[in-house]
C-alpha cells in the first residue's frame, strides 16, 4: 500500500525534484480554483462544509476531551467559529507519538515520501474547505487562502519533501569497503541506516499558518519524526484539518495516527514553551514573534530550532523612467492582506532632493502623495479591497496601528490615515487600509522595527547610499525577509544586491506588473536567509532538511 | 592563480566527491611513512626542523606578542617543548578575520575549494615534521602521528572540503524564471549568492587534535567563513603548523592571512569561553570533554554549534566460535593509543554464566584473564608497547586511572593492574598499560559514564539481551561513539544493530584481524551521529556543512 503511495506520486516527486535542481518554474496544483478536479461543486461542498462545522465538534480520532476553543473568531462576521477541539495534554501527545515511532522510523524513506505526498494530494482534494477554514481564522480573501495559504503552500509543503528525498537519496544503503592493514586486506560491509532525530514541534502562527506549517510538518514527517502541530489558538481550524487528513492517510497507510498530533492551547493558557522545553522534543519549527523566536532559538537546546519570525523590509527608490507603475506595484504590496505578511514592505526610501525620473525630479512629498493615491485605488475601492486586502487578522493589530499613526503624526507627517473599508459580503468584517507616514531617515526609533500590519513609511534620506547602508545595516541587525528597489543605475542595483546579500535579505529589483512583489514562489525563490534576525531556516534550504535526521552506520566482515 | 589551485586539486577532489557517494575505501595520501615523495631525508629533514624549533619562537607573520608556551610538555621527555607562540588578543583575531573576510566570501566556491586543497596538499608535504609536534604533545606514537593525525586526519579534512564542495555545487547560480499572472506572463532574472555564515571558532582537543580539526577548519573555509583555532593549551605545536600553513597559501593565493587566526591560552587562563560567547562568533566547532561540550551546545547561540565531546563505548560478548582472535582484537583496541581515542571500547560485557564457543562455555573470570593475557602480550613488551599505546598525553590521565582503579577494587576485581612499560626510546615517557576490572552490570555508577585514558571493565550481565540494553541505554542517555559485538547469532546482532542505531552508536561486529577495531575510515565510517550525548556533529554528513552557509537570492525582470 505505500509503496504504491510512492509509485502513484513518483511524476510529481520526481518534477518537485528537478524544479528544486533548477529552480524554474513549477507548481503541483493549479492556482485557480476553477481548475479544481472537483469543480464548481467542490467549492460548494467546500463552502457548505465549513459552515456545517461551525459551532460543532471536530470530528477526529485524537485523544483529548472536546474543548470549545474561544479564541477562535472569524475577522469576517466577528462571530466565534465555536469550535470544540480535542484538547489532550503534552504528556498524552508525546506518550502517542513515541509509541507511534518506531514503525515510522523503521519505513523505508520512500514509504514515507509517499504518505507525505498522498497528505498533499487529500489536503489538495479538500482544498476547498480548508480555505474557507483560513478566510475565517486567518482572515485572508478566499483567493489568498485558496492560492498562498493552499496550492502555494502545499508547494512549499512538496518542496521540502523533494528535498527531504533528495538528502536521504544521497546516503548509500549499504557500501563494501576493501582495504590492506600491513600485508592483509580487510573487507567489510557496511550498512547506512537513516536515523529520524526524534518528536518534532510545530508552532504556527495566526496570519499564515500554512506557508511554514506544511514544509516543517512535511520534512520532519518524510525524514522519519512524529510530529505534534500547535496552531495559534485564534487560528486552529487549518490546521485541524491538515492533522485529521495527516492522521487517516497515516492509519490507511498502516501506521500509527499518533505520529501526528493536534495540541491546542488558548490565548490565556498558552502551552508553547511547555511543549518546547518537553524532553522528548528533539526539533521545533516555530513561525510568529521575533522576541518568542528568539528564545526558541536560545531555549531549544537539545532540541534543534527552526524558526521564521518577522522583520524590517525595505524599499530603495533610488531613480525610475516611469514612477506610474512603480507605484502601482507598490501600492499592492502595501495592501495586500493589509500587509500582515512576513514579506511585506515597510520602509520605503526616497532621495530627500527628488528621485530622478523621465519626467524631471519627483520630490519626496509627490512621491507620497501619488503613492496615497495609488493605494487608495485599491484600500477604497470595496470589491478590490476585499479581494486583495480582506481582513486584519487581530484586534491587537489595530490598536497597535492607531499607536503607530500618532507616533508618525507627533514626528512626521500622516500621508494615509489607516482607514476601513466596507466589505461588500461581510458587514462587519475588521478591515483597515494602510497608514502611511511621512518620516525621516533620522526618526529611527520609529521605523527601525518591525510595525506588524498596514503601516508603512516613506523615508527622506540624504541619497540612496545612505537609504542603502540604514535599510541594510536594520536587516542585518533586526531581521528582513524581503528587499525591493528601483533604479536605473546598475551600478546601484550591484551595490543594493551586494549589501542586501550580506544582510541576508532577498533582494527584487524593478519589478512591476502583475506579480504581486512580494511573491515567493516554492522551489525558485528561498524564503528567509538564516542571516539575520528574521529567522534561522530557510524554505527550502539543505540545512532545513539536514539536521532532522543522522546516519548510524555499522560493519562487519564481508 | 586560485583557479589554478582549483585545477591542480581537481582529480583529487573527483574522487574524494565520488567516494563520499559511494562510501568506498579511498585516500587522498598513503598511510606508508616510505611512500612520502620526499623519501627517507623528508623524515629526517622533518625530525630536525622539529628539533631546531623547540625552545624558540614559532615563526610566523601572525599579530600578537609572542610568548611561552610553559603548558607544552612532552609526554615523551618529560621537557617543555619552550616554544614560543604569538599570543593575539580575541578581539585582535576577530578584528583580522572581518577585515579579511569580504574578499574571501565572494571569491568563487571553487577558489575556495582549491585554496582548500593545496592546505591539505602542503600539510602532506610536511608529514614528517607534523607528525614530531603530534608526538611530542599528544604523546602519540611516531606511526599514529603520521596517519591517524596525518593521512587519515587529512583524509577527514578532504572529505569535509568535498562534502563542501557538492553542497555549494547543488545550489544553481542563477535560474530563469517565468510563470503566468492572470492574462499577463511575469519573466524573472534570478541570481544565488552563497551566503557564508561567519567567524568560525574550532576549539581542539589534546590527545587528537586533527581529527577534528581539519574537517571543522577546511568545511568552513571552504564555504567561505574565517576560522580562529584554538588548540589545546597543552598541545599546540601541529596546529600551530597548521595555522601556519594555512596563512601561507591563503597569502599566496591572493587573501589575507587574517583569514585563520591562532588563538593560544593557558591551562590557568582559558579563553574558549570568550570565544564562543564573542559577539561576532557565529559558527564553533569543539572537540573535548562531554561537560564543556554541553555548555557549548547550549550557549553558542546564535552561533550554530558542532561538536564531539566523548562517551562510554562498549563491546558486546554474546558466542564465539573462537575466542583466540577475539581476544586479540580487543586487546589491541584496548591498548591502541592507551585507549585515549573517542572510539575506544570501555565496557565489555558478558554473560554470567558464561560465553558459548566452539570448544564450550567460557566463564566470565576465564574470559577476563585471557583477555589480560592478550593484553599483557602488548603492554608489556616495550617495543609492541611503544608502537601501540604510545604514552599517556596528561599526567591527570594517570591520576585518575589510579581512582578508577581503586574504585574497581573496592566493588569487584582488578583483573590487570594499569603498569607502565618502559619505552625503549623515552625512558622517562610517561606511559600507561590498561587497567583491566571486573564487576556487574549492577555496578552502573562505576561504569556508566566514560573512564578517560585505559581503563576497560568485563562486566557481568544475567544475558546478552540485559547487557545489550543496558550498552544501548547508556550511550542514548551518556554517549557512545562506537559499539562492537561478537555473536554467532544472526538474530542477535540484528537486534544489536537496531538498539545501537537508534542509540545512536555506531556497531561493528564480529571483526577481527589487523584492522585496529576502532578505525574509523574518511569517505566511508560516519564519525558520531549526533543523536546522543557524544556530540552533535557528525564527520561528515551533510547537516556539518549546511549550517555554515546559506543562500541569498536578487531578482529581477529577464
Amino acid at each position: 500500500m505505500s509503496e504504491d503511495l510512492f509509485d502513484k506520486h513518483r511524476a510529481t516527486l520526481d518534477r518537485a525534484v528537478e524544479a528544486c535542481r533548477t529552480r524554474h518554474s513549477w507548481s503541483a496544483y493549479s492556482d485557480a480554483p476553477g481548475a479544481h478536479p472537483g469543480g464548481e461543486d467542490a467549492r460548494r461542498a467546500g463552502e457548505e462544509a465549513f459552515r456545517a462545522q461551525l459551532g460543532r465538534p471536530f470530528e477526529m480520532d485524537h485523544p483529548g476531551p472536546l474543548v470549545r476553543q474561544a479564541d477562535e473568531v472569524s475577522p469576517y462576521t466577528g462571530e466565534p467559529l465555536g469550535i470544540s477541539y480535542p484538547a489532550a495534554p503534552a504528556d498524552t501527545l508525546f506518550g502517542a507519538a513515541k509509541r507511534a515511532w518506531p514503525a515510522w522510523r523503521d519505513a523505508a524513506p520512500t514509504t514515507r515520501v509517499g504518505v507525505c505526498l498522498e497528505i498533499c494530494s487529500r489536503i489538495y482534494e479538500q482544498a476547498f474547505e480548508l480555505a474557507f477554514a483560513t478566510m475565517h481564522t486567518a482572515g485572508q480573501s478566499f483567493g489568498m487562502s485558496y492560492t498562498g495559504s493552499g496550492t502555494n503552500a502545499l508547494d512549499r509543503g512538496i518542496e521540502a519533501v523533494a528535498q527531504a528525498y533528495s538528502a536521504m537519496d544521497r546516503v548509500p544503503g549499504e557500501a563494501r569497503w576493501s582495504r590492506d592493514f600491513g600485508t592483509s586486506t580487510v573487507t567489510l560491509a557496511k550498512r547506512y541506516r537513516l536515523a529520524p532525530r526524534g518528536i518534532a514541534v510545530v508552532i504556527a502562527c495566526a496570519s499564515f499558518p500554512a506557508w511554514n506549517v506544511y514544509p516543517a510538518l512535511l520534512a520532519s514527517l518524510a525524514t522519519g519524526n512524529p510530529v505534534i502541530l500547535k496552531p495559534h489558538p485564534t487560528s486552529v481550524l487549518q490546521m485541524a484539518h491538515a492533522v485529521r487528513i495527516c492522521r487517516r492517510v497515516l492509519g490507511e497507510a498502516g501506521f500509527s495516527p499518533g505520529l501526528v498530533g493536534l495540541a491546542v492551547d488558548s490565548v490565556a493558557e498558552p502551552v508553547a514553551k511547555q511543549l518546547v522545553e518537553h524532553p522528548e522534543t528533539r526539533i521545533v519549527d516555530f513561525t510568529g514573534s521575533a522576541a518568542f523566536g528568539s528564545w526558541v532559538e536560545a531555549n531549544a537546546f537539545p532540541a534543534v530550532a527552526y524558526t521564521e519570525t518577522s522583520g524590517v523590509n525595505s524599499v530603495l527608490i533610488d531613480s525610475m523612467d516611469d514612477p506610474g507603475p512603480v507605484l502601482r506595484a507598490l501600492a499592492g504590496s502595501l495592501c495586500l492582506f493589509s500587509a500582515q505578511m512576513c514579506t511585506s514592505p515597510q520602509n520605503i526610501y526616497v532621495p530627500r532632493d527628488g528621485i530622478p525620473t523621465a519626467a524631471g525630479r519627483m520630490k519626496p512629498d509627490e512621491f507620497a502623495g501619488a503613492l496615497a493615491e495609488a493605494i487608495r485605488a485599491v484600500s477604497t475601492v470595496p470589491r478590490r479591497a476585499a479581494s486583495v486586502m480582506a481582513t486584519v487578522q487581530s484586534a491587537q493589530t489595530l490598536r497597535l496601528l492607531d499607536q503607530v499613526r500618532d507616533l508618525t503624526a507627533a514626528r512626521g507627517q500622516v500621508i494615509l490615515e489607516p482607514e476601513p473599508y466596507a466589505h461588500p459580503e461581510f458587514p462587519v468584517a475588521r478591515t483597515s487600509g494602510p497608514l502611511l507616514g511621512m518620516i525621516d531617515v533620522a526618526d529611527h526609533d520609529l521605523f527601525g522595527e518591525e510595525r506588524f500590519g498596514p503601516a508603512a513609511f516613506v523615508i527622506t534620506a540624504d541619497g540612496s547610499d545612505q537609504a542603502l547602508e540604514r535599510a541594510a545595516g536594520d536587516a542585518a541587525e533586526h531581521g528582513a525577509i524581503t528587499a525591493f528597489a528601483y533604479s536605473t543605475s546598475e551600478d546601484f542595483l550591484d551595490r543594493a544586491e551586494s549589501a542586501y546579500a550580506v544582510a541576508g535579505a532577498a533582494l527584487t529589483s524593478n519589478v512591476t506588473g502583475p506579480m504581486p512583489l512580494n511573491f515567493s514562489a516554492a522551489y525558485s525563490d528561498y524564503h528567509v536567509t538564516g542571516l539575520n534576525p528574521a529567522g534561522n531556516a530557510s524554505l527550502t534550504d539543505e540545512s532545513f532538511i539536514a539536521g532532522r535526521f543522522r546516519v548510524t552506520q555499522s560493519r562487519r566482515p564481508a
